[in-house]
């Protein structure tokens, strides 16, 4: 079983990222492709300075430092691999206007009034090219992006019903016990809600982040309600159970503030990423993280080349 | 001045191709970059058993054996330059989904009832691409296509304004004298209506095909009227001066019928692509046109890197 997944480079990632999406991925072994859908992060970045580039480097520095285990599995740039291209305008002949306008996404974004380019609207067929040219089985996802495996499904059961079975059909993979993790607001943790806790950034900042999560008014002398407490919530994702518990006793104890605790959170966090973070600096002050791509590049070259072989010969062109 | 045009490999060619596009086109000295469109083609060709390799060989075959100087030129296959495929996700991204949707061709197939892909409504920014890859300046095209060349300008124009002067602007080339050659029915000639003299045909066909022509019921002993009889609107493309005049006076002479003039022409044409029609036969049997289309593609790829690259700078991508 293939696990295929793609992150688009958007700058700083945080806690919510990190445990809700990145933490269980590193966990699988040996059998991830993952990418840096630099192509795709196009669609809503191209503007005059824009920082594709770093933003690219960043992601990648970011995974690697986190552990991602480039050598037991493929990570790669999606531009490396110019095949996803080739295959994007093949599956083109196969997608009907409809299954595009039909897609979720793209009316959301209309509804929104976003006044859409074209690469907004076909970036449907794009990922169904990325999926379709790994074979890939299972692509973890969240619901917002279960429309968009069904269109790849849609796309190779068409060429599969006139060409014969070229491609297995690929499944969403939706982990229903993925955690939502709480924003310094007490909301979903997202950046477009500006409530994130950051990995990656100085003591100051993450301070002054940590800072921001809402609290009660409970007066510092009295006891307090951790189970209702973002504080304690966003901590106990880094906490093993002896540490909650002695955390829950400093709640109830009534000597402490939520200043203390949040002064607590900011060191567990600092320490948390600790070895990550010197890491991910050392990859960014280097580029080392381009050889690292380019061992991906190697790697998914040689099956993307294969599988569009394979598909081309299938579809005598 | 470069001279930029493309051509899909869609089987035969017809002599309305070749007086009304291909000869003017091999007119052209040393400024030409010729590509075959196979990516445009499989907008309409992607079934099984589909003919594409069939077609751009012989495609192929059929210019050089016409004399397209690909020595002095640059003549590729649009499949062997990837590179436009970049581009071509790059302009997507500046391609308001409003300009497609307004495109004639496109609205055209809707309204004959053409239940279209992605890859139809999509073509004027791949057409774009191939255009602005090569900073082509003129592109001949006929009237139906000069909405896409206007694509092509607006894409270059929005960039231009986010990024400075990336591209210059491609204009449309419209030749005012270019013939409308009849077809057998009288009616201009073209593959969907069934009414053309193929070029590289056996004799025997030729004569079927010529023997088609439409003409009206003077008996064989009464003098003719050439000024509108196909049989000589056709031949006229193929005789000089001298050679129309004693036509003419066949015509007026009243001893021959149509079936004489039909023969005639017959061999007139046989014998105008005979050389062209061995050249293209010896080509067809071996794969050397295959050696004449890397020649192209080595050139082409030398441009459209050092094109792709000088873009993606500017954007600093």
């Amino acid at each position: 079983m293939k696990i295929f997944t793609g992150i688009q480079p958007s700058g700083d990632l945080h806690i919510g990222n990190y445990f809700g999406a990145i933490k269980p991925m590193l966990e699988q072994k040996n059998n991830l492709i993952m990418f840096i859908a630099d192509y795709h992060a196009m669609t809503s970045v191209l503007k005059k300075n824009n920082l594709l580039k770093e933003n690219i480097k960043k992601a990648a520095a970011a995974f690697v430092s986190l552990g991602l285990d480039y050598k037991n599995n493929i990570f790669y740039l999606q531009s490396d691999v110019k095949e996803v291209l080739e295959l994007y305008w093949i599956l083109s002949n196969f997608t009907p206007m409809g299954l595009l306008e039909r897609a979720h996404s793209y009316k959301d974004k209309i509804a929104k009034g976003i006044s859409p380019n074209h690469s907004l609207f076909s970036y449907p067929v794009l990922m169904a090219a990325d999926i379709l040219l790994f074979d890939a089985n299972k692509v973890p996802v969240g619901k917002d992006q279960i429309q968009h495996i069904e269109i790849a499904r849609d796309i190779a059961i068409k060429i599969n019903n006139e060409f014969g079975q070229i491609f297995s059909l690929p499944e969403a993979l939706i982990d229903e016990n993925m955690q939502t993790i709480v924003g310094t607001d007490g909301a979903k943790m997202s950046k477009s809600y500006s409530n994130t806790i950051d990995i990656f950034t100085d003591y100051k900042s993450l301070k002054k982040q940590v800072n921001k999560i809402a609290s009660d008014s409970t007066p510092l002398e009295e006891p307090k309600d951790w189970q209702n407490c973002n504080i304690f919530k966003i901590a106990s994702l880094f906490l093993n159970e002896d540490e909650q518990n002695s955390l829950k006793q400093r709640y109830a104890s009534g000597k402490e503030g939520y200043g203390h605790f949040k002064l607590y959170l900011c060191d567990v966090i600092w320490e948390y990423f600790s070895k990550a973070r010197a890491e991910y600096e050392r990859l960014l002050s280097t580029n080392e993280i381009y050889d690292i791509l380019n061992i991906g590049k190697d790697k998914a070259k040689v099956l993307a080349k294969q599988n569009l072989d394979k598909i081309k010969q299938a579809m005598n062109i």
